[in-house]
């Protein structure tokens, strides 16, 4: 462990330090620059007593962000910042978190522990692949790797074919990267003949996405590593939130910077261990953009507060299923694409390569779902069983459509898996 | 200054500490793990008495880096090292440089130095706009800009209309780019209405490219900046071997951690002031790559040893011409293509954005100036003036092609100014 006695602290400990963290944030974040300051005008830090007053305070949204940009919720001066990351914005404005150098250190302090919480020490090569810039991706595992005392290869996204050729030729033996990309690789590297099994690789920590615990059993197979799920948001800090162990019984949030909640979407309620619901974060370390209660709209639930195999104290979560954003309805029936690809990938024959293409039609929804087959395809029996299967789980009938390899737009960044061809009301 | 004990020590104290550092560094090379270590086999560090005996010294080539790929030229252990930068390939096989924690401060000391003299402080916002990953330019700007404590907008390359917007709305101060980019920022710019008198910047440091005065000129009346040329090869460890100062009397080279030397490059003899020919690098603190007489293949002059303007005693150079690689000869002259842009610049009514193309018409060369128009183009008149000073310059004709804005393709990273279709002997 990169920090055994942090990451074995007993319950009563963690939440010690858990309520005076929250005590300390909530301080801070009156007294700050932030415009959401105005929440907590009428909250006392000290009336928290128990992480059981945490309900009582108002959540964060997204959207209350947006309204602050570019740095209108950042805490601190702005000269105090040593730099930024931004989400995306393909989905609106985007949100800048501004990062204090103890926001940077305690980035690379948790990154640092998802990396050994995989395997990995100083005498290990990443490749990192991950774009470097506003995304946080690249940028998160180049600092926990430079606190773990690894070589990096700092690849970048894309050029696939120079992946592969760094991995072999730099004996690289572990890579980070966004969830949907082995996928390309293992695709670019069957093409050129490319033999992961000649490679010193045995490590693959993914994250960015939603992805399956199928798609996990084929990258696995395919690229012979052992894989991990990393998590986290730009808004919380970045990735390394939390990640799965060896024990893989979970994902570890670092309970020391976060507390964890799941909630019901709709009331706001929270949810006993077990229930599945949308997490929410409140940090307990972070300058620029301390949150409270905020709400990451990623579906999980607490798996258990116990002791893990792996040593470990610190909370698990579920993998995460989707977004509450990419939760698909369709004939009035709700679920997420992870959930249709990890029925799609029990067939051999059929890709990771996928979309779900949703159309009105004649006033009523239909939805097809178009992938690509995998060596020799899929029989006329086993589609007719994939058929059933689907059916079993969805509830309504959806069209398959298996096409030729390469046929879905190979994209840089994350994969488009949903195609909604409705009008919007 | 960011560090003015070290960027004003006389001259006789560099030396010193040049000796020094080259015997340091000998030694260091004979006992390390690099395979180039041979050549030094029969060299005594003790016997370097004067600055003098480093033309006794064997010199180190490009082709000689290309065989050790991917490590045999790296002086410690490759566990002892924390990241690599590589050299783009695109005319062989790449260098890689593999560099230390202390080779990892010593680009931030040296980066930050560059900023520094560029007008930089702690109180700025830079945009850092070269690509983050394998090629250096992003990550040189990134350490440098945390060592001076600014704050950094990671934009990495690209996206130029994002760009843009994030100059404007973060109120950024200074850029970093490719120096060919900021023709495309002007030209996006234009077509999208953006105004650069309505935003914060004031400081462009360019690189990794030849540009001319002229360019220099229309970048700065037309970002309303001012401008710096910065320097620097992966194999010496990076961007900011050196800059140009507010006096803009040529370029320092940070003499405290390197040796330059300007020699012909055919007799491989070492130049006096004033005389044009191959720049020479010799490291004095690098640890992954320590390099004795790197011919770095770039065209420069030792301008002055004497104490600059802006108070720094780092010997100048002058800005360089072009790199022995693309040096043109056509119908027997010897010309780089920054020379015939400094020419073109000086018509308002052309481009940056311009091609030489050469071929072979009836066994003999020809060349085509492909060059767009800018504003309201170029008259005839105009056109016949070009000629003339084109001809006066070159010693033969060339065609001149204005063709219409955004004829030439625009290419991520470094522009493509020479389309030479002559047969390869
Ligand atoms: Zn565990
Ligand atoms: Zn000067």
């Amino acid at each position: 462990m990169f920090n055994s006695v942090q990451e074995t602290l007993p319950r009563e400990e963690i939440e010690k330090i858990q309520i005076a963290g929250l005590r300390k944030t909530l301080k801070y974040l009156k007294n700050s620059n932030s415009c959401l300051k105005e929440k907590y005008k009428h909250i006392e830090p000290e009336d928290i007593k128990s992480l059981d007053d945490l309900k009582l305070l108002p959540f964060t949204t997204k959207d209350e962000l947006r309204d602050c940009y570019p740095f209108k919720h950042i805490a601190c001066d702005i000269s105090d910042c040593a730099r930024m990351h931004m989400s995306s914005g393909t989905t609106g404005v985007p949100v800048i978190n501004a990062m204090t150098r103890g926001d940077i250190a305690q980035w690379g302090e948790i990154m640092a522990r998802c990396l050994s919480c995989a395997g990995l020490t100083e005498k290990d090569r990443i490749q990192i692949m991950p774009s470097f810039g506003l995304f946080n991706g690249g940028f998160g595992f180049h600092y926990g790797a430079e606190r773990l005392g690894c070589f990096i290869v700092p690849a970048g996204a894309g050029r696939s074919l120079m992946q592969l050729k760094l991995i072999k030729e730099l004996e690289v033996t572990a890579i980070g990267a966004i969830a949907s990309y082995p996928a390309r690789l293992i695709e670019v590297a069957r093409e050129s003949g490319f033999d992961f099994r000649e490679t010193k690789l045995r490590v693959a920590i993914l994250g960015a996405e939603t992805w399956s615990d199928e798609y996990r059993k084929r990258i696995e197979e395919e690229m012979n590593v052992k894989t991990f799920d990393i998590i986290g948001l730009t808004e919380t800090g970045g990735v390394g939130l939390g990640i799965d162990c060896p024990a893989r019984a979970g994902i570890h949030i670092w309970e020391d910077h976060y507390i964890v909640e799941i909630i019901d979407s709709e009331t706001g309620q929270p949810l006993p261990e077990g229930k599945e619901g949308e997490m929410v974060i409140t940090t307990l370390t972070r300058e620029g953009l301390p949150l409270i209660r905020y709400r990451t709209r990623d579906i999980s639930s607490i798996l258990s507060y116990e002791k893990c195999e792996c040593g470990r104290t610190h909370v698990r979560v579920s993998r995460i299923r989707g977004r509450t954003d990419d939760m698909l309805k369709v004939k009035g029936v709700n679920f997420y694409p992870s959930q249709v690809e990890q029925i799609l990938l029990k067939y051999k024959g059929l890709s990771p390569y996928y979309q779900l293409v949703i159309e009105t039609v004649k006033g009523k929804d239909e939805m097809t779902i178009i992938v690509e087959k995998a060596d020799n395809g899929i029989t006329q029996k086993e589609l007719e069983h994939l058929d059933l299967e689907l059916y079993d789980f969805l509830g309504f009938h959806s069209k398959i459509q298996v096409v030729p390899e390469g046929t879905i737009q190979r994209v840089p960044g994350k994969a488009v898996r949903i195609v909604d061809k409705r009008k919007k009301i």
